[in-house]
């Protein structure tokens, strides 16, 4: 393993993001907040950088393993200076809660452990919703998109950092991918908080909630989350929620022209397909159950949460703990499935499923005619072998790690609900679960120790588990 | 598709349930109980079968898609046939309780919706214990021991039938294998009830007990089921259960002499350690909660309850709803991962856990050095990639059909660890879960429809999905 490389790319992500403090402190400036919470960071951001910095790598030094890592200690690194503002603004008091805050932030997670968000400085609030934006595309992505490294780096990180079981160039270099996945990110932000504004949206509410929706993050500025924005707002962030949700291929597809092919993307469709049989089969469900005195409002309710939820996002508009189990136990299915590869939402991701839905279906086929062996086939291509392979493994200890997660979590003696949501809904980076963790409750009642280990499930939900555990691996530090 | 052979394997079958009634039959003589419950199911099973044999199929007929169709149909016919005892003698008035009832006794599972089962006819429990002990190892694998079938057919009908990512053929023939199995297997059987009698237990009981622990099942034949045997019977049915759910690899390893290669099995060995790790923690963990007032009545609970869960038989001595979270936690992790391949026991197997761990740290180190691949290993032999890939597939689908399964039993609204382990106790063959279905409570409360899903749960469970899913698949019926 090569240090230097590594030590480089921590150092120039911290000065990065002494750069994005800028934000908020603009924000601090305009309502008149104290700059201090943000000022201190960027200094500490900056010196910290530049001192990593300080002995350049050689060129070539950057493989596979030196990607993992770096990206995984970066993102470390992101979290401990990203949570200095709740601390320094005396926001939050307890280190473990400015730790789960942040990483529930940079992970686009949104579970919270602020009980009442209209008491935080607005300042603060914008960059908790600001880590969302970044953390969804990508801390690493985004440097990509802007720096200059030495051959083959960027592909070594965005592999580390993207979601999904394989990484797709939409153009032949990996900085230039990493520019228009960045220039449509942007792109289509802008267009939504736009869109927020001519519905009557305040500026401050419309940014806040479109980086939430953008990244597929989830902390809003109201303590209801959004039920008191109006229907019309609501639908925006409904569909904008959806839209991040979606594989990015299909954008740059529709961008280059390439109308059919974007909508035959299978992704695609079946992320479509999903969420239109859950929204109609929770609306038939909540009307049988009474309470909605009409369909829209139904189909509303149904349509918000099951966005909210199948994106990872995780905002809300109703009690869900009042739902029927049917409609619950739907939400906590479509939190397993998570969004596209591809795209800014967390999860197990719905190209995974088709994946390995498609290779059942093959191996029940060789099962029976053991002398025809047919290759698996996605959007027309011939998937690997060793994809296949690797996504299996990937499902097994995805569930292992929610079961153990659990088993640590138990440990708090809270009721089952609670504890079993608590931790998919971190690890599959959504917010919201049921029980006491529901989307009128937070987390501010775990023990610190259950908090460090629902940080460390963001963490490694948002990485897709290797960039995590490669570091507790003996062999990442003995071998050089 | 050739359904002459199917049509004789079901025949075989039927002629071969109609021959068992007569255990049942025996014990309501001597208890001077009615015979009609066993004598007209099997005029019923030995018409139907001679009628299915009638027509006989050419040699070479059976392929691998034929072993599974009649696997899967074989089950089907046990089981509606296997019913009639329940409703004939009066035990079981509604048709869906019968076949969930008999499904759960063949698939050694063990969950009930009788209430009180010292009322219950001693001739109607001898059958509904020996359900289990005949569908632990095996119908057809008892078949297969029993019978001449045409070239190759055995093995086809054993791959079907046999838990585990791979059928391992103790000798080079099907055959030979089956009658090696049922050999150790009756051996086994018979010694636990000689022991058993030793310890005073009574002769039904010890009859009862010993098929419920070797067929891995669980229906006792006392209302709190094994709680007032004593505690020297109870030692010998916890070793019993944590015998009859090892690898039978082993058993046979040790027949031959090969000591050394027996206790190197990695898959006896991980499954020996789980099981104490857990024993150990949930000991620990019954003391600090207090109420247990010495360690070895905690030791005892702990053992008790782990080997039950574990081998997924489900006797219990002990009100688990009563224990700490983490306790409870623990138990359900060791409902997901069951007992070792080719043992009695149900659940996902030791072996594929094995699999899966190996493969996964594999694959971090491929992602690592994309240079290097290794091959995966296990007790020294090379792992073929197809059957990591399928394990794989297997895992996802395993997990798939849970959800599903509690999507459908949450439709009737009862609270969520009932709902939730009221599936995972059914599909991985277990009997108790938590809540409503705890050590303490039964299923006869669900609706008819849950019963239906349950039971189907179970026999997709105990078949490891193939069998079953292969008779809903269009291209079975259609092709010849």
């Amino acid at each position: 393993m090569n240090p230097l490389v590594i030590s480089n790319i921590i150092g120039s992500g911290l000065c990065l993001e002494a750069v994005f403090f800028a934000i908020p402190l603009v924000c601090a400036l305009i309502y008149h907040e104290s700059v201090l919470p943000f000022v201190i960071p960027a200094l500490i951001a900056a010196a910290a950088g530049f001192l990593l910095l300080h002995n350049k790598a050689e060129e070539g030094g950057m493989h596979s393993k030196e990607g993992f890592v770096s990206t995984g200690l970066t993102w470390i690194a992101w979290s401990l200076v990203g949570m200095l503002p709740f601390l320094i603004s005396g926001t939050l008091t307890n280190v473990f809660d400015a730790l789960f805050e942040t990483i529930s932030g940079f992970t686009t997670t949104g579970s919270s452990v602020i009980k009442s968000v209209e008491d935080v400085a607005k300042s603060v609030l914008m960059w908790r919703s600001f880590m969302h934006w970044i953390g969804g595309m990508g801390i690493l992505v985004f440097m990509s998109a802007i720096m200059r490294f030495t051959g083959g780096s960027q592909m070594n990180l965005m592999k580390a950092e993207s979601p999904g079981p394989v990484v797709s160039k939409l153009v032949p270099k990996a900085g230039s991918t990493a520019r228009v996945q960045y220039g449509i990110y942007t792109g289509m932000t802008l267009f939504m908080i736009l869109i927020l504004l001519l519905l009557k949206m305040p500026l401050f509410d419309s940014i806040c909630i479109t980086f939430g929706a953008a990244g597929t993050g989830g902390f809003g500025v109201l303590n209801n989350s959004c039920a008191s924005y109006t229907v019309a707002q609501q639908a925006v962030i409904i569909i904008g929620m959806i839209a991040f949700g979606m594989n990015f291929t299909f954008y740059f597809l529709l961008l280059v022209g390439k109308f059919r092919a974007a909508f035959q993307m299978e992704e695609i469709r079946l992320y479509l397909l999903i969420i239109a049989a859950a929204i109609l089969t929770i609306t038939v469900n909540l009307l049988g159950q009474g309470g909605f005195t009409s369909i829209s409002w139904a189909f509303r309710d149904a349509a918000f949460h099951v966005g909210s939820i199948m994106t990872t996002t995780g905002y809300a508009i109703d009690d869900i703990n009042q739902w029927p189990r049917l409609s619950q136990g739907i939400l906590v299915f479509l939190m397993f499935c998570g969004a596209c590869a591809g795209s800014t939402g967390g999860g197990f991701k719905i190209s995974r499923i088709l994946l390995m839905a498609r290779g059942f279906s093959r191996d029940m086929a060789a099962h029976l005619r053991p002398d025809i062996v047919k290759k698996v086939h996605i959007d027309g291509k011939v998937v690997e072998e060793n994809v296949l392979r690797s996504t299996g493994t990937y499902t097994f200890v995805y569930i292992t790690i929610t079961m153990l997660s659990v088993l640590l979590v138990a440990f708090e003696g809270r009721d089952w609900p609670t504890t079993f949501t608590a931790v998919i809904a971190t690890f599959n980076n959504i917010g919201p679960g049921l029980g006491e963790v529901g989307t009128v409750g937070n987390y501010a009642a775990f023990s610190n120790f259950s908090k460090l280990v629902l940080s460390a499930d963001m963490l490694i939900g948002r990485l897709e588990i290797f960039p995590i555990l490669v570091l507790f691996r003996r062999n990442t530090w003995t071998r050089f």
